[in-house]
């Protein structure tokens, strides 16, 4: 399955990465992958990840700015990665404050494709 | 005045820069540049700014991912940095889809402690 892949992939071939999930705009995951050691509650991320999103899709609305396709997110702990897919659904890559973002971004971004043909 | 020297400096630096802006939290320009050709309103902007950092900070909590540091904005028409340099004020720097995204972000990680001795 392609979901399963990806996320697994995304995490296994990027420095520092913990976790990635696909996920639906109402925070639902469809596919998701937690490196083993580590200890994450990605339904409430999930549920967080979608509400942001909400929020600055309609701030790039409100800002005429076109519509949104990543977002890169970092605080003390993690460096997140969010990527739209489609207006439905946004696959999240959450890394390690040292991790490799370019590798990150590169990843899901070339993936997004073979995602987007089985969603 | 070093906040002027750094909004026009990210912005004339960076290939691809559009403006830049210090704000305060409640959405309030502190100093501000735009390329001269370029036509932004600001003031909303800074508005939608200020409200989404209020949003993802209130998630980054809920989320326990400690402090936020920086937010990366791609969408169709910008790419858009905001770097938080305190509780009170962040920077953003605007810069149209193909541009030096590393160059814009480290510009303004380079110059956050210049700014946060003046503020």
């Amino acid at each position: 399955m392609i979901f399963e892949e990806v996320v697994k992939r995304a995490v296994e071939e990027t420095n520092g990465g913990l976790a990635a999930v696909i996920m639906a705009r109402d925070g639902i995951s469809l596919s998701q992958y937690l490196r083993s050691e580590i200890k994450m509650d990605l339904e409430t991320l999930g549920i967080e990840y979608a509400g942001l999103l909400a929020e600055i899709m309609r701030a790039s609305e409100a800002m005429d700015a076109g519509q949104l396709k990543e977002i890169l997110l970092s605080t003390d702990k993690y460096q997140t990665i969010l990527r739209i897919l489609n207006p439905e659904f946004f696959i999240a890559l959450i890394m390690s404050p040292g991790g490799n973002l370019g590798k990150g971004r590169f990843l899901l971004r070339v993936n997004a494709p073979a995602i987007l043909k089985e969603l």
